[in-house]
């Protein structure tokens, strides 16, 4: 299998924390230049025609796009330790976390990147630095929601370190990165804790 | 149990489609008045902490909110006909096109329309009406993407009906009424086709 990134993008990281925590070393990764434009390039649309990435090519040739796709497919091959949920109740409960985390954390904070960075200016035309603003002040209420969540149980999902952290995380080091934004500072305590514990663990340092 | 829908809108229509397709009747709709911004308010975030529609109650007393995630609930209750995979391996791929349908199709139409239509007002602010005109041309590259791949099989996920078809097809419904988008005119015939024999199935009256 090739696992195709794009280094410091958020989704590509999701899936090799994903990778790290399961214990799955060995995946070659062949990087994407996004920046060059490489993922519309026609060799790239042969294997994802949406121009994506992170793309999973297995060995039969198929090729699996999409973030939590590919956690799925890699959640089924190599099932311990579980992140996903381990009947269809919980797999449903961690999927409604990590879809919150994602449609209402890590989008907001990708449009106000996307929409108001100069060095996202390639990825995103035109940008739109009123809305990238506005998605600024919804990356804050989102925070708001989270570092309540987080103020009641250890975990995005609850009582246990799930899919749902890992993309919580990777989206709150893009906004640490390309926001400045520091959760500690602007009064979020629990989720600021729940950060400083997520960058301990070793898969942090992947991707 | 018990679904909180939004009449009119695509999510709680997605769901509804989907317990049709299941044969699920007898759940009890509840209409959340979500232009008087009942979602917002402090009983509805009780049971849905992120304000959104559609929302499964359970009869527990627990709410699982998330289309995606209440229709894997619904399929692992009642698993045939099979609508998201029937192992790891199909349920990745399925969810790799109905994300896609749920990203790069409903997303952009969602935008387009929140942006640009008066009638959304009440649910967008501010509006952003030029990032929607921007995101309607990003519903005609889409929908260019969408017609290749149903000239080449004859369902969004392949050969079969999914739960990719219900958010595509619940995503071009929203196009038709509120963009006044119209496959067939703008040369989608393949697009065009699978819509009319979508728009045939008893389940497209739900919701």
């Amino acid at each position: 299998m090739k696992l195709y990134i794009a280094p410091r993008a958020p989704n590509p990281r999701r899936v090799q924390m994903f990778m790290h925590e399961k214990g799955l070393a060995g995946i070659e990764l062949v990087p994407v230049d996004i920046n060059a434009g490489e993922h519309w390039g026609a060799a790239y649309r042969a294997k994802v025609p949406v121009s994506r990435v992170p793309a999973l090519e297995l060995d039969d040739g198929r090729v699996l796009s999409e973030t939590r796709a590919i956690c799925t497919y890699l959640e089924g091959l190599h099932p311990e330790p579980n992140l996903m949920g381990v009947d269809f109740e919980e797999r449903a409960f961690i999927e409604m976390h990590d879809r919150r985390a994602e449609w209402y954390w890590l989008l907001p904070i990708a449009n106000a990147i996307r929409h108001t960075h100069p060095g996202l200016a390639p990825l995103e035309q035109p940008q739109f630095a009123d809305f990238g603003r506005v998605q600024g002040q919804k990356v804050r209420e989102s925070a708001r929601w989270l570092d309540e969540a987080l103020s009641r149980h250890p975990w995005v999902a609850g009582e246990r370190f799930t899919i749902a952290d890992i993309t919580a995380f990777c989206a709150h080091e893009f906004a640490r990165g390309l926001l400045k934004f520091k959760a500690g500072e602007e009064g979020f305590a629990a989720l600021q804790a729940w950060r400083d514990r997520m960058a301990a663990r070793p898969s942090a340092q992947a991707g």
